[in-house]
This record gives structure tokens, sequence and C-alpha cells, in this order.
């Protein structure tokens, strides 16, 4: 029997060196040219799961989705919980290549930092569960682990999870558990151990103005028919007040307020305005009157234009009332909103801002995806914010929002069971962009937390998990 | 000696013949593998008008604009008034030809309709000219006309008349008039001769927002950062208010209001909302609240949004917060409004709406065109009127005003002195679209309003066609 810090510091090149391999697999799930490569990443991935000691290792490939992999490591203990690990294992695309230092499929490793696509989402968070398990084995001197242990690890989640419900659906039988953890996600800072808890939902839809059925001579007609240009423009600006707040009907009927204790755990979290404008790259901050920048990410839904067109583009100018117009609207959403209510709202929303002569048309991208909130005041954070902190050296550990989306909240409704994230990426890890990195201690970190969190899951038991 | 009409009957089949020739030159203007084009058309209107009898025919080619024709034939009565007629030899594009019935360079006479493009716009009118010219020398037996005739016939009208006011600059001494005529409007119908009286003018300007130097990320960056898109579209619906009233500063201080006269003129027009809106295509009317659709068009400014443009516009969905986003605005003036002060009023607007962390940039296209009214209270305005109403048997003559914009104020100012139209271009003539057409009838009825109208402008004298 070892120490859980002294095996994984003893078996450090075993990660790196399975990293390396799994790495060199450009498994991009949104180039249907890589899909026999994201096959290659799921039966390497299922290879190192048997390897690590996985008795069940199932490659699910049913031909509606890109292949994921299911393992089960039954405990000995029959009483002992029932944990589902999810991550995945599709990388995004590489373009712009040029920008890249270094080939994206070609990990490098330059002091503490290992450079490729893939290296911190989701590749190598995904190989610290496997050290964190042998780890966890070897300092219980357990030769199976102290939960049910069962991993869902994804192949296309970088494509949006199309069709992940439909495989939660499929395969419900085998996916039950009493907590989820989530490996996806990351810290504030190296040293700054945090856990999410939190992701923002989303709704995503197209509007269409038609006017007149052709583009007219400005001359001609300009002043004396509607421009559905502007009236697109006037739906736009009537999106949010002037204290940046949505104003489609009903919107934040089902908002979670901000309590006095997490807004202070807000205000704990180191975070500087500056840094966050450099990041951004933005001149300004702007947002919902009242809340800070993490709590406007974090804590606050949003309307959000990510496109707009309508008439002439070109060079120069053409004097046209145009025929058409459009804009591409995304909401992101907070506990506890409905996806389905925002689409109701934001439709009535439209049809209250469209103006006469012009014919409206809304087109939604998907169900949209629900928000995401762990409570912070049960046992299964609990348990798991003491395993980080045991990584950390007895570091406080300090919970945090994500402003993104994800399918943790489907998951979560599909097994009926707690969610927590456990993630060691870094703000800085270029994750979805040119010369994506991550830090090698932060994934050492990771397993060491991993290794502590079944122990910890184990001694609080499946009830103690499922308790509120 | 013989009458006007029956010069002008015994030699319809000259004007059909010539047109014959001169349509089947593609001169369009705006594609420059046709320039040689432009150039055989100059160079065969100039023969016309030689062949017509003006003794001065001068190609304008200086290099920096296609040919213009110059012509002056001077009257044996030297007190008599020099009138200067404005016209342009180019023709539109044709595109898309899949539209055309026949060939568009291939002149089809059927019945009484001539099918080419260019013939209302402009070519057709330009020959009435010179067919009635001859009709009102062989009406009044004179081997010279009653007016000083010249005329100035420009080769890239269609192209926005770029260089015209630069040609106008260094011709200034040739093109020295008593009174202007400008042959390239219509009437109302067949049945219902009239003339216009206003063009608007023109200002445009494409504004562009900068916020994120890159696009971001809408889940870890939306709610918190500027959005371009967005501050564009509010700046768009600030453009106008409720009652459809532009909101840029002093917008309105120089517009001549339409007194009660002008506004029984204007409701005398025979006008048609509904067959307005079937011809514009479009489910409803729109526009400044308090005026009718043709005192929209003709007689109020306005600001119409052109084009606009940022962020994601592909199919399906991006979820950024986009860096860019920019809209191309257009501002038809009528008189008194300065392009200049209108600029300057826009240049505010867009400073004032420009929200913080927004990097705002106004591009204007060129210096504008101003407006060009027509006092009708005066003899140039009055001859004309009955020249017109001579042609169409003593019918009367309504003024109307056009929506549109060219360069005749340009012209107005250049050589100081009153601005009138003679035009017989008809709604239905398709100009600028395929399937141009002329009704040969108003061709020989414009050319009959000429022969009549070199007799009364000589008549009331160079001082009575200057008088106020």
């Amino acid at each position: 029997m070892s120490d859980v810090r002294d095996f994984i510091d003893d078996h450090r090149d075993d990660l790196l060196a399975d990293l390396d391999q799994w790495l060199r697999i450009p498994g991009i799930s949104a180039q249907p040219d890589r899909h026999d490569d994201v096959r290659r990443s799921a039966e390497w991935f299922a290879e190192a799961a048997r390897r690590t000691g996985f008795p069940t290792v199932d490659i699910l490939d049913d031909g509606a989705w890109l292949p994921a992999v299911f393992a089960e490591w039954r405990s000995a203990d029959a009483d002992a919980p029932t944990v589902l690990v999810y991550g995945h294992h599709d990388v995004q695309p590489v373009d712009p290549l040029e920008l890249w230092h270094t080939d994206p499929f070609d990990p490098t490793l330059d002091g503490d930092v290992l450079r490729a696509r893939g290296a911190s989402d989701d590749k190598g968070q995904l190989l610290f569960h496997l050290l964190g398990l042998r780890a966890h084995l070897a300092a219980t001197g357990r030769s199976t682990p102290a939960v049910h242990l069962k991993l869902i690890i994804e192949g296309e989640e970088e494509s949006g999870s199309p069709y992940f419900e439909q495989l939660l659906e499929r395969h419900r039988d085998r996916l039950g558990c009493d907590v989820v953890v989530v490996t996806d996600t990351g810290m504030l800072a190296a040293d700054v151990p945090s856990v999410v808890t939190g992701m923002r939902g989303l709704a995503a839809a197209t509007v269409s103005f038609h006017g007149p059925d052709l583009d007219l001579h400005s001359g001609s007609f300009g002043g004396a028919v509607p421009n559905p240009a502007t009236a697109i423009a006037r739906l736009v600006a009537a999106l949010h007040d002037e204290q940046g707040r949505v104003q489609v009907p009903g919107f934040y009927d089902d908002v979670l307020e901000l309590s006095d204790d997490e807004r202070a755990l807000f205000a704990r979290v180191p975070s500087d305005d500056a840094e966050f404008l450099k990041v951004a790259q933005s001149r300004a901050l702007h947002g919902e009157a009242g809340y800070s920048t993490l709590e406007r990410l974090g804590a606050r839904p949003t309307a959000e234009v990510n496109g707009i067109g309508g008439g002439y583009q070109g060079a120069g100018h053409k004097t046209i009332v145009p025929s058409d117009a459009f804009v591409k609207v995304s909401f992101r959403l907070v506990a506890d909103q409905d996806p389905a209510k925002i689409t109701k709202g934001f439709e009535q929303f439209v049809s209250e801002h469209t103006p006469e002569g012009i014919v409206s048309d809304v087109h939604w991208e998907g169900a949209g995806v629900r928000p995401c909130l762990v409570p912070i005041d049960t046992l299964a954070y609990r348990v798991l914010s003491d395993a980080i902190s045991a990584a950390f050296d007895g570091a406080p550990v300090l919970p945090t929002r994500e402003g993104g989306s994800g399918p943790e909240a489907a998951l979560q409704q599909a097994v009926d069971a707690p969610l927590v994230f456990l993630g060691v990426g870094l703000p800085d890890d270029q994750i979805h962009a040119p010369n994506e990195k991550v830090s090698v201690p932060m994934l050492f970190k990771g397993a060491e937390a991993a290794a502590h969190l079944w122990s910890g899951f184990a001694a609080v038991g499946a009830e103690g998990l499922r308790a509120r």
C-alpha cells in the first residue's frame, strides 16, 4: 500500500506516455473526413480502460452517433454507491492551422506544459482518471474500486452532442448511478483550486423578416414601404432595456436570484476586470446593471446577437429597400429557466415586434440546453470539495460558475442523480483555439483528487450522496 | 412650311430607323468591357446630331470620364435665349439576361411598343429631340433654331455620374445658357401629361461598429462585453421615431414644407395606393405620419437602411459575440436640404449612439447629391407646360415629383440657370430592369413638345426665362 501522491509521482510517465499516444489521433467530430479517427480514438480509450482493469468496456456505436465508450468496474462492496464519470474523447477542429506553433497532433512537452489539440479538452482530463483510479487502488490496497465506477465517454461533444440524449435514453439501464462526475471543466488558477457549480443553458434562434417581395429602388419606394432591415434592428434594440435587462416576456420569471451568501462567494473569487478585458480584447465592460462581471457570466441569463444580415453588404453602395433581413439570437439561461418557456416567450416578443407589412419567421436550433446548477450544501459537493482540497494541500476550494453550456443538465435529468464537476483545465489552456495546452501538474492534481473522491463517496454511501 | 405634327407624322420612320441603329450599341458604362461600346455610342450620336444640322459637335473625352457629346446650333437671332439640353447616351447593364423576352440589343417593335435596353432611358428621348428640332425648323420655316441650342449628352449617368461635376467645371465656358432642359424622366400615364418638378437629393454612408478585437464565445463572454451587432441595431432603431420622423439632429431644419397649394397639387395627381403596393410587392404602406404616399416619395426626406451585416450569417448557429457590425444607410433629401449639413448631423448622431467600448467609423459615398426643385410659377415652367399641353391636344399638365436622385442640381448650380424637365417615359417602361421598352407614340409627343418649346422659349426671351 502506498500513499496516493507517492503512487502518482511514481507513475507520471505512464500518464504522459498514454497521452502522447492518444493525442496523435485527430478525432475531430465536426469533420466527416475525421470520423474514422474518432472511431480510432474511441478504440484507443476502450483499450486503455481495459488495461487499467475495467472488466466491462464497450464501444457504443449505434450508427446514429459517433462512438462513445462505456466502461464499468463494480466494487466488491455490493452496497457501495455507483458513480458515473462523464467526459468526451472527440476534439475541436484545428483551423486556422497556421496559427499553431507546433503540429496540433504531435504532442510537445515544454517544461510543465503539454501542447496538442485535446490536451486539456478533454483527453488529458480523462487520462488523469485512469491514473487516479490506479492510485486509489494502490493507496487503499483494494483490488476493486471503493465505488461501483462507470464511465460514459462521448464522441461528439465538440459537435454539440446532437444525439447524446438519444444515447442516454437507449442505454438508460446501464447508466444508473447515485452521482455523476463531469470532467470537462477547469479551475480559476493553478494555485486557486475551485469547482464549477453551474453551467448556463442555451436557446438559439434565427428570426427572419420578409418585407417587399423584391429589393426596391430606395428613391422610388424608400420612405413609403416597410423596410425589413430597419424592422429587425428595432426588434433587436427592443431586446434589452437601458439597464441591460432582457425584455422577452417572462424571461426572468424562473431565474434563481443570487442569495447574499452566493454573492459573497462570487466576491471571494479572485477576478480582475482589467485582465478579463485583456483576454476579451474588449474596450469596455457591458451588461446587466447591478451585477459584477463574474455574476453576469455565471449567474445571469443573457440575450446575445450572434449575427445579423440583410440587403446589400458589398463594397460601395446600392440604394435599395431590401426584401429580407435576419438576426441570429442566442439566450444563455440560468437555473431554473426552461428553454421551452423562453422559446415561447421569444416567439411572443417577435410577434409583438413585427410591424405591419413584415412577415416574420422564427427558426430554433434544436430544443435548447437546460441550465445546470449544483447545490453546494450537499454531501456530494462536500466530499468533492474535500478531495480537491486534499490534492491542493488543504487549500480552500472556491465554487465558481461557467458561462458556457453543455449536456450536463440532460445527463443529470436522464440518470436522476446529483452531479458534480471535477476538472483541472486552466483559463489559458486555449481550448477550441490554436495552441491548446494543458498544465501537466494540474493533471496530477486531478488524479489525486479523483483517488480521494472514490474513497470519500464510498464513506458517505449512496443514501448520503442522494440526500439534500 | 408644315405643321409640327404633320412633319413628325411624315417622319416617324426616321426616328425609328435611327433608334434601331443606336439601340444596337451596348454602351453599358458600368461594365469596363463595354467601354468601347460607350465610345461607339457617343460617336453614333455625334454623327446623328451633325446629320440633323448641328454645326458644332464635339466628343468630350478627357480621359477622366467616358465620352460625353456636346453639340451647339446657334440661332440666327443673336438675342435669342440659350437652351442647354441634358441627357445621357449610356445604358444600364442587362443582367439577369434570362429574364428578357427578346435580345436587349436587338430592338423589337411590337405595335406601339419598342423593346430594347435604352429605348426609354435615355436614347429614345434624345432622338425625339432631333426629330423635334427638324419639325421646329420645318414648321417655323427657319434655317436655324429660334433659340441658341446646346446639347450635353453624358456617357456615365448610369454609373452615378462620378465625373460629371468635373466635366461641367472643365467645359463651363461652353455650357453657359439661360435655361436647362433635362430629358431623362417620365410622365404619369400616356393620357396624363405631366412634368417632373423635383428630384430628391442623396447622401449615403456605411457605419462600422468595432467591438472586441475578435469574435468571442458567447458563453464565456456574452452578457459582459459590448456587442457591436446589438449596438448597430440600436443605432438604426434610433434613426426614426414612432411617427417615422428621422432623428438625425437638424434633419428637418432646411426642409421646404409643402404649402397648401402644393398639397392640393399632389392630391390632384392620379394615384392608387393599392396599385403602388402591387408594383412594390409590399404588404403595407409605411412612412412618415401625416403624408400621402406621393408626398412621402416626392416631398419628404427619408433615412433608409440599404444593408446591414455582422457576425455569423451562415447556416445553423455560431454562438459568438461578433467583433464587427455595419449598416449602410442612405438619406433621400428634399429642397432645401444640403448633403453637407446632413452629413455633419449624421456623424453627430452616430457619435451620440456609439456606446462605450465600441469604435465607430462613418464612410460616405462621395459628397452626396443635392435635391432639385423646379418652381412652377416661372415663365420657363409655364412655356414648358404649354408646349406639352399643345402636344397633348390642350390637356392640362400636372406637376409631379420623383423620389430618385440625379445630377440635375449639380448641373443647375454649375450653369446658374433655371431648369425644367421634359421627359416622356412611362411608369411601366421597366428602365434599369429586364424588358425595357418605350411607347413610340410618347416619343412623337415628346418631339412635338420640343418643337413648340423652342418657339415658346424664344418668345419670352432670355430675360423672361431667368426672371423669378
